[in-house]
């Protein structure tokens, strides 16, 4: 099954890097989370993977330009000029032919709070950055600010979706923050699709240090209690304890299904090809 | 007679602005105004202007990004990553179903250096921001590097058109420059395309102060003795003394074309499509 009717719906709170420089300087979302996902769904043609390449370049220099990506500066021009990101971010994706769309999850730019246990001592950390700098595990996070506005594209997609996909990314800061968004979280419980969480091939050091596969699905638990999953999709190799990971999805009310999805290079990096056709036998399965 | 076969070739000499800082901190081109041109040339459709909007758009902030124009950070992406400034202006001529195709004239960046009189005393100034705001009038210019290479693409369009039309636009700074390219003024000379000239509206302040449009022809013969010309166009309403503009003309050997081609705002700007249209007139008529 081959389909446009694709929409990533992306968290807006990062601010490190070329993003967090745009949000403080110009008062904007942050890019480059929408910019990745945009590049990843661009077209297979020239035409396609060549505007791919130029919004995914990165200036180095010795200069103000250094490290910002090309793709930031485009989408904040389309949105300075359109005055709305949604339509800035379809423009950007005519340009690539991406197949599908990408939608901000929330209508403002976000900050992410952690909280980060180490040593049995627990304290908060606020920003993306922050976050990932901080030793320790994190153990819940919350957004700032608490009740921000969910784009209604976003919200109407993920109720029309026969799907809905959490992961893989960073958990706390990629995954779980939509169900911090309360307008999108609940139509990510009012959904009628099925919805699937496909797990890490890896802990993130300074996010998830030595948390194992259930202990991922526990922590979505935590962050959205009556929140049903269908399916839990986790990659053969990383299932240590097949029966403690079943039983984490069970509490989901999830089906385990186990696959071989991961790279050959060893990367903690999913195998697109092979996580695609594995998700796709899922779906029409149980259409 | 519409024609998509049309050639810009563009001086690549400026050193101020958003071109200015992008040439001192990757060592590029200064593509400004390369991309003025081309987003004269932008498709007439929703795609094309909206495209041409963005590569027009200039950041504003207090911060890095102030006043750097979207679509030279564009070009310059293009040309870093694909190591060739012809190609990666062709890119965004695509982008923008642009009619036509836009070339710098040389492969390196230029410097202008001019001469300025000021009562009685004539100084050298280097760089085109210099040039603009030494007061005084200049003289004559040259170029740093002194032999730069032409772009081949520029010669041989000089060498396969129909028409060679210099001007209207900064005299010294975006017209005469292509004189001081060696292989691109022997181009210039050799071509069997006819040779026009479009007369300013009025003289520039910092570089034709008070100059009468025969002055601005005997500047051209001076920079390049041998250029023989077919045709000087000039608006009607700049033209004092038709007599003295008729003899200025015909020592390039051109016959003098006047007509209404200024715009009716008072600015000192033609009005493209009467411009346009003229210009149509005269083409066909030699034909």
């Amino acid at each position: 099954m081959v389909t446009d009717r694709l929409t990533a719906v992306v968290t807006v709170a990062d601010d490190g890097g070329s993003s967090g420089r745009l949000r403080r300087e110009l008062g904007v979302l942050p890019p480059g989370d929408l910019r990745m996902a945009l590049a990843a769904l661009c077209g297979d043609d020239e035409w396609g993977s060549t505007w791919s390449e130029v919004v995914q370049h990165r200036f180095r220099s010795e200069g103000d330009l250094h490290g910002h990506a090309v793709g930031n500066l485009l989408i904040v021009a389309l949105w300075e000029l359109l005055g709305d990101s949604v339509e800035g971010l379809d423009w950007v994706g005519r340009l690539l032919g991406a197949h599908g769309r990408v939608l901000p999850m929330a209508s403002v730019p976000l900050d992410i709070v952690a909280e980060v246990e180490l040593d049995g001592v627990i304290s908060t950390v606020r920003g993306q950055v922050a976050c990932a700098l901080t030793p320790g595990r994190v153990q819940a996070i919350s957004l700032v600010p608490e009740d921000p506005p969910a784009r209604p594209e976003a919200v109407a997609a993920v109720l029309e979706a026969d799907w809905v996909v959490f992961g893989p990314g960073s958990w706390f800061t990629s995954v779980l923050p939509h169900l911090k968004v309360p307008e999108l979280a609940r139509a990510l419980h009012a959904t009628r699709a099925r919805r699937l969480v496909t797990l890490n091939l890896a802990p993130q050091p300074g996010e998830t240090d030595d948390f194992s596969p259930q202990q991922h699905l526990e922590v979505l638990r935590q962050h959205a209690p009556d929140l049903s999953i269908d399916i839990v999709l986790a990659d053969t190799g990383i299932v240590d304890d097949p029966d403690a990971l079943e039983k984490a999805a069970a509490a989901l009310g999830a089906r385990l299904v186990m696959a071989d999805v991961a790279g050959r290079d060893g990367s903690p990096k999913h195998d697109p090809r092979r996580l695609a056709s594995v998700l796709d036998e899922i779906f029409l399965s149980k259409r």
